[in-house]
């Protein structure tokens, strides 16, 4: 038996790996994420299953890969034929909690098609992803009435029809209203104060609502939308970090070059990118970061202080990720959804409060991870039987629950995989494919990272000499070994992935070579 | 516009192409069926995407491959998340109806899920893969509620709880009664009279519910159970064909070596490749099946002559074809599922009223067709427009609606694919795998035909010097190339299915880098 009872699964949004200290980075101090990390397992090859919010939180949901669950970019809705953390856990009775950011697209087509009353729970359920919404809140738009943090906000004084685009994200600017949306304005302080931040105000929604349960067992989401744009900081933390900080800006030796794959030329054409192949306009947005980065630090302390405070370290699971990372002017490109570490691979802890998991407390894992893994660590640390024909992702208990040394080592996965469809960007354009022409598959080995493009020659990179990802060798005529290699991996991802959604392996197995005992008498003589 | 008002979509059980003889076999007259493509177009390559039941009519009813619709062997539920033909027809106000077999297990998990009424009509059209059903009746099982047929039966005096066993599949064996599922009876006729047959059964149904719709349009799936085992066939036609009549029983070159694939030969080991391997047997069966067919041409005659009759063969469109087909003792294997063209190589007419077809009319036409393009091409025949990132068939009319000279030929496919799942039978056990580790995925070129196995080596035929597929090169260091070169065409074909089913092309295009017009001023200065 499992001590595990609660379950918070704390994500970030464009949280960028080399940005919390405890994954080695000098950029930003983040001691509370690293006291989480002391307290449990931080993996270091943690990847996310798109590069992009909306299909990677539907791979974190699902449990499965983007070209499983369907939702291929954001505004792309999901399925109600897919199954959710919310739907495992309501299988045995428990509820998966919101509060924050999901980027669900509720399939409105499919609901009116299956004739689902929209007035009714389960319609509630599916639009929402499965979560049951204590506050939902997606951020980079007004907060609509989904969410608490207008009404908070007007009645602390932030008086306006959209105090969001008024206050949150706006600046004084020599006296002067300034939106934070322009890139130039960010160094300057959100016109609310830091108590009443997005951060702020989520962190303190989901700690009322923890408190509130008592001893009832609990699983909630709480997701920041922050240091996703608009980049702007509350006091004290849009000043606390400076030019100087910043190290260097990283460029690849094939930036913006005729040689440099297609489709990161055509992203070069996207407004971030514009703006930020500037390093000027990087090194002015970083420090704002940076800010929200550590301000979002300082509240993960808070929650941790509270869950201490009330008794709950010892039997809540704890796992901290982000949906993606930033480029931050890196390679002269703004944004995210191409295959780089900064983008695809993620800082991902995993607290297990199981004694068991005693040995692993405070060690770096470097087994290869994925964000489809996170609904089954929750199902298992519940003792909740995964659904395997569907859930494409394994727990990840096997690793923090088991001694360090002298244990035989743990069969694992030894390659990871992402997915982009750029159909929505306007690279497509740039690049004249249609809609449905946009697909990129990423296969990440130990040795290689390989980038299948439709259409276009594939990207390959040598990390083991090359771990920055500066030379692109999908051209080169040396390494035609290695590609065909990680193409076959490629192909053998593809032919396997879970295309059966309707029934269990274990009827298969029970059903398999029985037509007889069904009155079926095939071909007896 | 089209001349088309109604669609007659037929489809026979277990037809093999070569024994209808418009496609050139001199083993059945089918002189009805020949009838039929005189008025129409018929294709010589046309494949079904599964050579078993269930998964291959799902894909004739979706539009979508086996592993798009996930409904990959019998008794594996059609997702309520996937479209049908009757869903497409409903949004321009029409219906599918059906008479006679669909294989479609309804998503009972899946519709519990969602809280949908099972009382609702929708419940219903889930149910039923979309159909509205007119008579039900899947055939190799007593017929159900949803079918009239047992009444029917006991109607006309043959008095049993299941008249269907006890006379349909039943036999008089010297004044013992024999059950037809046992093959060494089915030279004996049925204890049914022909008119009372399960074929001359569906006829009536569907041409009484024709004529009672008058001038009302109407979309009908008259969907046979026959030639399908149990093979017994009513007289006169258990008797119309004798052993001197079937020609030599074909035999590969590997049939059970060691050297033959591991899957052909576990699927050695299921029953009726046991029985069929004694020649004898085949040679016993095979006048039953054919007499089953000969009737079954019979009946399209009674189809062809009534719908004439009622003025409808001018405003009809006429689909023909096979689920797939039947081993019947070649290559000492029974029943159906490998990759052979004796299962997957099925007749399929299309008689397009439209005068713009009248050039093609008795053409043989060679482009390589699919079971996917039903549901496109009746859906063009009614000027409805596709759901094309749902629908991975093509709509075959611009093949039946050209001029055969002279015009630019038609862009096409240059390959078919087909998938297996044997998850479900003994060659599984046989061979030691899992639930999920028994694909098998076939690709046919001009050339070649390739066909990859999960965890064991690909099949490969020469179909330029090898067209019976006798010669298996799957193991040939020869033909690597060959090999990596279908494996190319796997690759892409897997890599480019339809993996974003809830939002249409067209709402992509629109919304491609249109972020600014919604407010969120991504990456600007």
């Amino acid at each position: 038996m499992t001590a595990v009872r609660n379950v918070l699964f704390v994500m970030c949004d464009q949280l960028r790996r080399d940005h919390v200290s405890c994954y080695g980075s000098a950029r930003v101090p983040t001691p509370n994420i690293d006291r989480l990390a002391r307290r449990g397992v931080r993996f270091d090859h943690a990847y996310v299953q798109s590069g992009v919010c909306g299909p990677a939180r539907m791979s974190f949901y699902t449990g499965r890969y983007v070209s499983s669950h369907g939702a291929t970019w954001n505004r792309v809705p999901l399925s109600v034929g897919e199954h959710t953390l919310g739907d495992y856990l309501l299988t045995a009775g428990r509820k998966a909690t919101l509060a924050g950011k999901t980027h669900v697209t509720p399939d409105s087509e499919g609901i009116e098609r299956l004739g689902i009353d929209v007035e009714s729970q389960r319609s509630a359920l599916l639009r929402e992803g499965g979560f049951t919404v204590l506050d939902r809140y997606d951020g980079h738009t007004p907060p609509g009435p989904e969410s608490g943090y207008a009404d908070f906000l007007r009645a602390r004084g932030y008086s306006s029809g959209d105090p969001w685009s008024d206050y949150v994200i706006g600046v004084n600017d020599g006296g002067r209203f300034a939106s934070g949306w322009r890139m130039r304005n960010v160094h300057l302080p959100s016109r609310v104060a830091e108590p009443h931040s997005e951060t702020a105000y989520m962190t303190d929604v989901a700690l009322a609502w923890i408190r509130a349960q008592g001893d009832t067992p609990w699983v909630l989401h709480l997701s920041y939308v922050k240091p996703h744009w608009p980049y702007v900081a509350p006091a004290p933390f849009h000043a606390m970090f400076r030019d100087a900080d910043l190290g260097p800006v990283l460029h690849g030796v094939q930036d913006g070059s005729a040689d440099e794959h297609p489709v990161v030329r055509a992203y070069r054409e996207h407004d971030e990118c514009l703006s930020f192949r500037d390093e000027a306009v990087a090194r002015h947005v970083r420090p704002a970061y940076m800010g929200l980065i550590a301000q979002l630090d300082a509240h993960v302390g808070r929650v941790l202080d509270a869950l201490a405070e009330m008794g709950r370290l010892g039997d809540t699971l704890m796992v901290f990720t982000s949906d993606h990372g930033e480029f931050m002017g890196d390679r002269g490109l703004g944004e995210k959804e191409l295959f780089y570490d900064e983008i695809v691979r993620v800082p991902l802890i995993v607290c297990d409060p199981d004694p068991r998991a005693d040995a692993t407390r405070g060690s770096l894992e470097t087994h290869f991870v994925e964000g489809i893994d996170v609904v089954p660590t929750i199902l298992d640390a519940l003792d909740i039987a995964p659904s395997k024909h569907r859930i494409e992702g394994r727990s990840l208990l096997p690793l923090t629950r088991r001694t360090l040394h002298g244990d035989a080592p743990v069969a694992w996965r030894d390659c990871i995989y992402s997915e982009l469809d750029y159909g929505f960007r306007r690279a497509r354009k740039v690049l004249r494919r249609g809609v449905r022409e946009c697909r990129g598959t990423m296969v990440r080995s130990d040795a290689w990272k390989y980038v299948h493009w439709e259409g276009f020659r594939p990207q390959l990179f040598d990390l083991g000499v090359d771990p920055q990802e500066l030379v692109d060798l999908g051209g080169d005529a040396r390494y035609g070994a290695e590609r065909a290699s990680m193409r076959e991996r490629l192909f053998d991802w593809m032919a396997t992935q879970k295309r059966r959604p309707t029934i269990s392996d274990e009827e298969v197995a029970s059903h398999t070579d029985n037509h007889r005992e069904r009155g079926i008498d095939i071909g007896i003589w």
